[in-house]
């Protein structure tokens, strides 16, 4: 692949560890910067994107020049691609984390023993954050925001379609960061180590606390079978509805609609849609016809083509596939023994939604499905931070340690034991 | 190594893979027993313990016997051995843990959007469980009780040195599963398999849910390095107190003492004592005659040896070292600053404690000291889960990920999220 490169504002000859090494250091001083001084960074760094189109865009183009002549697929181009518009957006979303209540510091619990001694569980930052995503500039700037509001330190790994662009937005954060006395090492980019510097990044277990990758689910599993650094996974969601007996006609129709169509691309839209036996007859003709009426393909199997005929054979890949299209797999279950073991096989454990009418159904449902969101009678796109009432999100957490389902910034810390005494030994 | 083997009660033709899978079916009926299921099959448990010592003892005899054989160490001999007082003991254990309450279900959170969908976040089993330790059996009966009370299945990889103790505590744990109608595949050793069976239970991402490594550091530290599977670090401890210039002198006596000779073997032991050098004259004579009447040997600098003569040299290695010994390491340093930067060069982040009267230097060791837990004028030795009252300890975690400082029940678990709605679709 050839790439052109701008004359890099933060190129340096400081190697990788030293880079870590300094993200460290910054590390200290913002896990003990209060609330005022991070926000003050934020407020800085907001301006200087709404305000750095002339640096930025000309950098844009230079990596939308590149990935044209790379073939970068047209959707890539699409996420690559910033604007005055985008770039007033981005600053928007910096200056809404900076009305967020700061997590570091928060008691969790606290109590005092019977000998006396004081015991207070509290947030503290991780230290240093590692992000490993693809081409999609608005993540650096997001990301960096989302880790200073928790106190944490970040190195970004962004994809090489997108260097020009990260480099120039870097070293805006790192400047407005400067220009309000807190450590520019707080934000760094590794771009210009390639996929060396990616690989070296999963390998610094005790300078980097943890790693979040973003993105296709290849690069996911790649970070997750390599690093030997902490991951939180934010994986792919071939996300299931499944039509109960006793599902609501209209609730049915709204709800799949919604859930495929409103927003195909992201990872809580709807992927196969199944479809108790007994209804499948009054169910599947308004559900589906709606859904075509918005474009949608189906892949059914022939249960359901007998029912509906404006619809593609579905392989066993279907059932696998999380399209991210205007497409969706449709099965005809027997119940919802059936319906649950299809999801135990097939669901990556993102987002399942049952609707029905059957209480002892829905709480079967919530109780046995193993995912990160278990709804009933609710579009699967409401798994998301900012519906949660989060204000922003760091991802959607598909792993069951530390975090599962929307991450928000309390999800971007650990927590430390403050112990007080006086003088107290054990017994 | 030559190994005697019993005709093991659990021998079957299972692949490793198939009892994972087993295990992982296992796993759908605990994760919805109530919690009178499972406190019955810990009493069905602790009564099979209890009287189950005409199978034990043989079986760990013979362990015993392969182990001088071999030259398994005094130490680990003695860790290995079991006898009829050892027996009630870990009954006793198991049948504390009926009394704890119940982590599964519990809601961490919740709250009704603006749109009237309720969301509850609540706690979940992990599902399976994997473990992986040395020559402890006492190990494999508690980690399978507090696995089964928070609902998860789990796979146990002990060491070969205990395998025949093992697999006889695995096929009484598994009969008492039967006897009161939970799966026997709830609790099971993969010792047949050999080293094979540790390297692929680190590979089991997607059967097996979190893995606990616990036993030295070497085992720990391949366990981290080599597993695809996500790890809670239970590490060791280099833990620090530092005597600062306005330490009470009784206070820095009794929990320096405390601290490194109650029982040295262990993670939240002291093993490096550092002293503000303004204090140093005042304070070592009486804190270090202590510890020389309870025969521990001093490893100290120079300026420690000029003002207590009864100590070797210590050397870079000493600063490094958890011995879980009667040894400690000594040095003076000039102020709180100097402390807390050898306190970040060698700690492992386990415990700190500052032994002080002055309020800003307590606070400032607080705030900046990055381990699970801080303390000030508080013994090292209360960093555990039975004195934080969680009633039982899964271990120590020394990561940042899910778990840090002591681990209860809750930390077994996991969380998702239960959504419930009327019709509700995203605008």
């Amino acid at each position: 692949m050839s790439q052109t490169t701008l004359d890099a504002p933060t190129a340096t000859a400081r190697s990788l560890n030293d880079k870590l090494v300094a993200a460290r250091t910054a590390s200290l001083t913002l896990a003990t910067a209060n609330a005022d001084q991070k926000n003050a960074a934020l407020e800085a760094i907001a301006a200087a994107v709404a305000g750095g189109a002339d640096r930025i865009l000309p950098a844009n183009e230079l990596d939308l020049a590149n990935g044209r002549e790379n073939g970068l697929s047209t959707a890539l181009q699409d996420r690559l691609a910033l604007s005055a518009a985008r770039l007033t957006a981005l600053a928007e979303a910096v200056r809404e984390i900076i009305g967020l209540v700061d997590p570091v510091g928060e008691s969790v619990r606290g109590r005092v023993l019977p000998n006396g001694v004081r015991i207070d569980q509290v947030r503290v930052p991780f230290g240093v954050v590692g992000v490993i995503y693809e081409a999609r500039p608005n993540v650096t700037v997001d990301i960096a925001a989302l880790a200073l509001k928790s106190g944490n330190a970040v190195v970004l790994r962004g994809g090489s379609a997108a260097e020009n662009t990260n480099a120039v937005l870097v070293s805006l954060i790192q400047d407005a960061l400067t220009s309000v006395g807190l450590p520019a090492d707080s934000v760094q980019t590794i771009d210009e180590f390639g996929r060396d510097g990616a690989r070296d990044l999963m390998q610094a277990r005790g300078l980097v606390d943890v790693l979040i990758p973003r993105g296709s689910a290849n690069l996911i599993n790649t970070v997750v079978a390599e690093s030997k650094v902490p991951v939180i996974e934010t994986g792919a969601g071939v996300v299931h509805v499944f039509l109960d007996e006793s599902a609501n006609e209209q609730w049915a129709v709204d709800i799949v609609h919604n859930a495929k169509v409103q927003r195909p691309s992201v990872c809580n839209a709807l992927e196969t849609l199944l479809v108790h036996r007994d209804a499948a007859a009054r169910l599947l003709p308004p559900v589906l016809a709606q859904l075509r009426s918005s474009g949608v393909s189906i892949h059914a199997d022939d249960e359901t083509r007998a029912i509906f005929a404006d619809a593609v054979p579905a392989t066993e890949e279907d059932w696998q596939t999380e399209y991210m299209s205007l497409d969706l797999a449709v099965k005809v279950v027997a119940d919802i023994d059936e319906a649950m073991e299809h999801i135990r096989i097939y669901s990556t454990h993102h987002t399942e939604s049952i609707i029905t009418n059957d209480l002892s159904n829905a709480e079967r449902f919530l109780n046995e499905v193993d995912s990160a969101a278990v709804m009933v009678n609710a579009s699967t796109r409401f798994t998301d931070g900012g519906e949660f009432g989060f204000g922003a999100e760091v991802g959607i957490s598909t792993q069951k340690l530390h975090a599962r389902g929307p991450m928000g910034l309390p999800e971007l810390t650990s927590t430390k034991w403050l112990v007080r005494g006086s003088g107290q030994i054990r017994g």
